[in-house]
């Protein structure tokens, strides 16, 4: 293999926060497109997705907080985040100069998830993934072509159908399988500039963190709630090889080259 | 370069008449999967763009027979051809373990065309190109990787938009373009049996044509009407390098490896 594990790659997941915001959305491809070395967008969906599937007449069902996705369903988010919104984000970063190439799971079968099995809920066409169902080969061909995959949240299942899959969990699956072959970066963009000791406080930014602070945090409730299994996988990924992840606000991008984009956890 | 013109390359369009059709699709995907060799798909749109446009309360504009693509057009096409459409095919092929990956044109840059100048109508997003805005290191690269190149009728212009392209266009700037780093075959199919010697009976097909045998059919008036632009376009992409151009039905697309598919076409 040609790259040494010195070769750094930066894996960056945004959210409906940023794709609901032509404006925003904007920035952050130009600021993407300034990162240097080899880089992957993971993309979640935002409000489009319920907004398109509400004037289709598809239901949009909700179970424990979590979508349900029938066949309906399935069609409007494989559009959705699948067509509008990939190419949408693809034509932005070549218009940048990013030589970006819109993908899915499906894509060079770059990602082959498990149908969730049915137990007490039926979740649908839902994916469920790890980083072995990430094509690691094809994956670093593509980065090695000077590619940058630009990837929708959606997987398939091998046996003709797509899956729709939690956009987190495939950032950390693919920041998890390339980390044998590149020092990887994984950045979160959410809501927050980052982990605030003081959740009302945005100046309260904690730049860094390991797991022993983490721990102590927890232990003095500062962090709590909602943050709690997004810093769990966070730590977990740094475990299994990531070498560092940040959790900022993508609006902040800018500040990613100069390592003073939000928190950055450590192992 | 590692292939050399002895290379063979199949390059298939479908349109509607087989999209719109669940079982001719998959017919036809499982008889494409087995094709040997190196493969490319372009597929049009089918009925399916207008019904999701309708429902979406986005009018279809026609100007003599041609689709103007305003903006909320082009999401449309975007989200049914780029996504549901392309992505079906995709995952369909994965599951005849054709290892196919579903792009536009404004992936990796791979067909970067020209807006259509707007003269007295304006076409809106449409796109034009010719062999010269094809991405040939690119393909030959995705080829050499052993992958099948399925292209929606999408293409970019490079300051951030999609376009909508003809995909009969498509498939013939990609065959001329590859034509000199392979043996090229170009498959249009299309709802008949191939060029007939009398429109209304499908046992008259004409298995093969050349150049001099059209123009005493056209003298004829055997060959007439929309008949016309599709030979001659198919016979200009033989003139700048294509090895044949075959026209027929999908259905039979099973015969295609026993050399007996439609009407061959040779210079």
């Amino acid at each position: 293999m040609s790259n040494s594990l010195t070769d750094k790659l930066t894996l960056i997941k945004i959210g409906g926060q940023v794709i609901d915001d032509e404006f925003k959305l904007e920035r952050f491809l130009s600021d993407f497109s300034n990162i240097k070395g080899s880089k992957i967008l993971v993309h979640g969906g935002g409000k489009i997705a319920t907004e398109i599937a509400s004037k289709l007449g598809v239901n949009t069902k909700m179970i424990n907080g979590r979508r349900i996705t029938d066949q309906p369903m399935l069609d409007v988010v494989t559009m959705v985040y699948g067509g509008l919104l990939n190419k949408k984000i693809t034509a932005k970063l070549q218009q940048h100069h990013c030589n970006a190439i819109g993908l899915s799971g499906v894509d060079a079968n770059l990602i082959q998830a498990k149908k969730r099995p049915v137990k007490e809920i039926d979740y649908g066409f839902a994916g469920d993934l790890d980083a072995s169902s990430v094509n690691i080969n094809m994956l670093k061909s593509l980065l090695a072509s000077g590619l940058t995959p630009i990837f929708a949240a959606l997987t398939h299942d091998g046996q003709g159908n797509m899956l729709n899959t939690n956009a987190d969990t495939i950032a950390s699956a693919i920041a998890v399988a390339l980390s044998n072959f590149y020092e990887v970066s994984l950045v979160y963009c959410f809501e927050k500039k980052g982990v605030l000791l003081n959740v009302d406080d945005e100046h309260s930014l904690i730049e860094e963190i390991d797991y022993a602070y983490y721990q102590q945090l927890i232990a003095k409730k500062v962090i709590f709630e909602g943050m709690i299994p997004k810093l769990d996988n966070a730590f977990t990924a740094i475990k299994e090889g990531v070498k560092a992840v940040f959790i900022g606000k993508a609006d902040d991008l800018n500040l990613f080259q100069t390592d003073s984009f939000g928190t950055k956890l450590m192992g």
